[in-house]
C-alpha cells in the first residue's frame, strides 16, 4: 500500500531533522555550561529527549519508501510543527513561570525568522536562553532549507530545484552542478555569519554578542539579546551599518551569492530581482532621511544612520529597531507599513511577497494599459531576457492574492481579541511576513506581544507558520510545473 | 486633420452635458424659490452661465468629426471635469465664506457619488444647496452614463454596450434591442427614485427630506441634509429599512433589474455576482448582529437594524451612518474596513472593486491549488455557466491592482500632510472606493473632512475622481476587446 509506504519516508526525514535539532541543543547545553547557568541541565535533558526520538523515528523508517508528490505539503508541514514542538522544551524547562501559549509563540517566531517576541528583560535573561532563541532563528533563515537539500537530493526527490528561483537567468555553466550547489549555499551562508559575527565583534560587541547577533541578521530573524532592540548598540554607528551591510546581502538571492563568489561579478547586478530592490531601498532611505532632517530637524548623518538601518531591517523581514521609528511622523509610518508587506529577493532567507511578485504584477499592469490604447496587439512579456509564461503570472497572482487574504482573515480573527484596529492589522502582516514588529503603541518597535490575550498569541503563531510554510509549499510544489523532473 | 476634427466631438458631449447640467441648476433655482431663499438668484446665474458656455460649445462643435477609440479616455477626463468645475458655482456663490478648495471637495464629493462632506451646520444650511448637493449624486449614480448612453449612440461611438457587464448571462431575448435599453435602464432608474421617495414620505419624511434623501440612496450617494447623516431619523426605523432596500436594489446590475422587469423573475437569483453580494451581506449581518447583541448588549431587533442599515450602507458605498458604528468594537471596525473595498454588483451605481471581480479573483486561486495537486490536468473556469477568458482574467487582476496600488499611494500623500495613519489609510481607500466615510476620530462616521488640510483636500478630490474615472474607462475602453465592435 502506497500509504504505508510513504511513511517510512515521514518517519525518517523529520528523525533526521530532530537529531540535528538535538546537536544544536547540545551546543547551547556547551554555552550555559560556558557562562556558568544551572540551567545548562534543561538543555541537555532537551537533547536527549529529541535525540532519542529522532533516532526512533530514523530506525522505524529504515524501510523502502514510495512516496507521490502531494505528499511534500504534509511531510514539509509536519517537519515545521515536530522542530517546533521539540524546540520548545528549552523554553519550558528553563523559564518555570513561562505559559505554554508563550513558549510556543516564542519559539514559531524564532524558527520562522519572524523575531516577534514575548519575552520582557532581556538584558537578564540565561545567556543560554538567548543563543538557542538565535540558534533557532540561524536554522530557520535557511539552514532548514539546507537541511532539505541535504537529505531530499539522497531520497532522489530532487530538492535541490528549491534554489533555482523561477527568475533566475542563471545558465548551467555560472553554477555548480546540483551535487554541489546545496554544499556551496551552506559555504555562502557560513561565511557570510562569520563574516558578520566578526566584524561585529572587531567593531566592539562582545563575543556572546557578536555570535548571537550575526546569526539572527544572516538569518533576516531580528531577535536581539536586549529589551531596546538593536538600539542597545546606538552609540556605536558602525555596528549599525555592519547589521544594514549583512542584512542586505541576505535579502539576495543566495544562487546568485554562489555565482559571484564563482567569479561572475555583475550576476546580481545584471539581475532585474536585485536591481529593484536594491532601487527601492534607496529610494526609501534617500526619502525618509530627508523627511527626517527637515521635518524631525536631525542631523543629516544621524538621520541617515537609522534611516538606512530601519529600513533595511523592515523590507529584509529582519526586524531589527534601532529607535522607534513609529513616531518619526506620518510619512514614516506609512512606508513602514508598506515595507512590511515587500521582503527581499525571491532564494533569500527573506519573508513577505517578495520583490519578483511586485514586479510581475507591474508587468500584468503594463500590459493592461498598452491593451487600452490597442486592443488587437499581441505582446510578449519579458522578465529580464526571459518571457513570462501566462501560467507563471498566474501562480505568482494567485500567490499575491492567498497572501492579502491570510493577512486579512488573520487580522478578522485577532479583531475578535479585542486588539485595536492598528495592532490588529500590522499584526497579522508582520507576522504572515515574518518581519517581527507591528505598527501602534502595543507592537510596535518599542513594544513585545506580550501582553495580548492567549488567543491571539495562538493565532499570531499560526499566522508566523503559515507565511513561511505558504512561501515553502510554493517553492516546493509550485516547482515541479516549471521544470518537470 | 483627425485631431481637429475629434475636437468638434469633444465640444459637442461636453456642451451637450452643461446644458443638461444647468437644466439642472434652474431645476434648483425653482426649489430655492419655493423656500423663499434669497440665494435663487446664484443657482440662476450659475445657470445662465453654464448654458451659454455648453451652447457655445455645442455650436462649435456642429461639424463632421471623426474620433480615434483612443480618444475616449481623454473624453471621459474632460466631461468629469467640465462639470465639475460648472457644478462647483452654485457652492461658491451661495456660501460666501467657503474656500476654493472646499467647494471643489464638495463638488467632487457629490458627482461621485461619494458624500465626504466638508460641510458643517447641514441641519441649517439652504435648503438649494441641500438640493444641489442631492442632485449633483443623483446625476453621478447613474445619470452621467444614462446621458452617455443617449449622446454616444448617436453619435455611433457603441455606448450602449456599456451595460453589457463581462459577466452577464443574459441573452438579447432577456433584454431589449439596444435602441431601447437605455430608456429602460432610465425608466429604471426613476421609478427606484420615485417608489424611493415616496415610501421615506408616506413613512414620516417631509416632502423635501424624502426627495433629497430618494435621490441620495438610489444613487448610493449618501450625502444627508443634516450632521448626525441618516442617524437623524433614529428614531423612526422603518426609514432606516427602506433605505437599507433601496441601497441593496441600487447594488443590483441595472441591466438585470431591466430584464426582471421584463418579466424573468428569478434572473437576478440565478446570478452568480448577485447571489455572492447578497450572501456576503447577510454573512456580515448576521455575524455583526450577534457580536453587538453579545458584545455590547444591545437589545436583538435594535442591533439588527442598525447593523444591517450600517452594513448595507457601506458594502454598496452609499456610506450613510445611522451611529458611529466605529465604536462598536475591534470586529466591527475591521469588517467595515474590508467592506469599504468590496463594493456592490457591477453595472450598479456603486463603487469599490465589486463583487465579481473578488470572485474572479478567487476562481484564480482555486485553479492554483488544483494545479499544486494535479499538475499536468487542464481545466476550464467557469464563471456561471460562460468560461472564463484568460484576457478577462488578466484585466480584472490588473484592475484589482491599480486599485489598492492607487489606495496605497493616496494614502502615502495624505500621510504627508500629517494625517494620522488609520485617518491616511481609511481616507485614501474611502475615496476611491467612493464610499464616503472612513475610520478614526477625524474622519470617521460621526466626523467630517473639514479640518484636514487643504492639500490632503486636493488629493482626496483627485483620489475620488481617479476611483470613479477609472471604473469608467474601464468600462469604456476595455469593452471594444470583448465585443469587438
Ligand atoms: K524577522
Ligand atoms: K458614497
Amino acid at each position: 500500500m502506497q500509504t504505508a509506504k510513504s511513511r517510512y519516508l515521514f518517519y525518517r526525514v523529520i528523525g533526521y531533522l530532530l537529531v540535528i535539532l538535538s546537536m544544536f541543543m547540545l551546543l547551547t547545553a556547551g554555552v550555559a555550561v560556558y557562562f556558568n547557568e544551572q540551567s545548562f541541565w534543561s538543555y541537555l535533558t532537551s537533547s536527549l529527549l529529541t535525540i532519542s526520538v529522532g533516532y526512533s523515528l530514523v530506525y522505524k523508517g529504515r524501510h523502502d519508501f514510495v512516496l507521490m508528490k502531494r505528499q511534500l505539503f504534509l511531510l514539509t508541514t509536519l517537519c515545521w510543527l515536530s522542530i517546533c514542538l521539540f524546540a520548545t522544551l528549552p523554553f519550558v524547562l528553563v523559564l518555570p513561570g513561562i505559559s505554554y501559549v508563550d513558549a510556543v509563540f516564542e519559539t514559531v517566531s524564532a524558527i520562522t525568522t519572524t523575531g516577534a517576541t514575548v519575552l520582557k528583560g532581556l538584558d537578564t535573561m540565561p545567556r543560554g536562553l538567548l543563543f538557542w532563541r538565535a540558534v533557532l532563528q540561524w536554522i530557520g533563515g535557511v539552514g532548514i532549507i539546507v537541511m532539505a537539500i541535504a537529505i531530499l537530493p539522497a531520497l532522489k526527490i530532487g530538492g535541490m530545484k528549491l534554489f533555482k528561483t523561477e527568475n533566475s537567468d542563471i545558465s548551467e555553466k555560472i553554477l555548480p552542478r546540483s551535487s554541489s550547489l546545496s554544499l556551496m549555499i551552506g559555504v555562502v551562508y557560513l561565511t557570510m555569519s562569520a563574516s558578520c559575527m566578526t566584524l561585529f565583534y572587531l567593531f566592539g560587541m562582545n563575543g556572546f554578542d557578536a555570535i548571537t547577533h550575526g546569526m539572527t541578521t544572516v538569518a533576516t530573524g531580528g531577535f536581539a539579546n536586549y529589551d531596546a532592540s538593536f538600539g542597545h548598540f546606538n552609540d556605536q554607528p558602525e555596528l549599525l551599518w555592519i547589521a544594514s551591510v549583512f542584512m542586505l546581502l541576505s535579502a539576495l538571492p543566495l544562487v546568485l551569492l554562489v555565482g559571484t563568489l564563482r567569479g561572475h561579478k555583475w550576476l546580481l547586478l545584471r539581475d532585474p530581482q536585485v536591481r529593484a530592490f536594491l532601487s527601492i531601498t534607496a529610494f526609501c532611505v534617500v526619502l525618509l532621511t530627508l523627511y527626517q532632517h527637515h521635518h524631525n530637524d536631525r542631523p543629516l548623518l544621524d538621520a541617515l544612520t537609522h534611516t538606512t538601518f530601519n529600513v533595511i531591517s523592515i523590507i529584509t523581514t529582519c526586524g531589527y529597531a534601532s529607535e522607534n521609528y513609529a513616531a518619526w511622523g506620518g510619512l514614516a509610518l506609512i512606508i513602514f507599513f508598506y515595507l512590511t508587506f515587500s521582503g527581499g529577493c525571491s532564494g533569500s532567507t527573506t519573508g513577505g511577497l517578495k520583490i519578483f511578485r511586485t514586479q510581475l504584477a507591474g508587468l500584468l499592469l503594463i500590459k493592461q494599459f498598452k491593451l487600452l490604447v490597442h486592443p488587437n496587439a499581441v505582446w510578449v512579456q519579458k522578465y529580464g531576457s526571459k518571457p513570462v509564461n501566462d501560467q507563471l503570472l498566474g501562480s505568482v497572482l494567485a500567490f499575491c492574492f492567498i497572501y492579502f487574504a491570510s493577512i486579512g482573515a488573520l487580522a478578522l480573527g485577532l479583531s475578535m481579541y479585542e486588539l485595536d484596529f492598528v495592532t490588529a492589522l500590522t499584526g497579522a502582516a508582520t507576522a504572515i511576513s515574518n518581519v517581527g514588529p507591528g505598527l501602534g503603541p502595543v507592537i510596535g518597535p518599542d513594544g513585545t506581544f506580550a501582553s495580548l490575550p492567549d488567543g491571539a498569541k495562538w493565532l499570531i503563531s499560526f499566522g508566523m507558520l503559515l507565511g513561511r510554510l505558504e512561501i515553502l509549499t510554493v517553492l516546493l510544489l509550485f516547482t515541479p510545473m516549471y521544470w518537470r523532473f
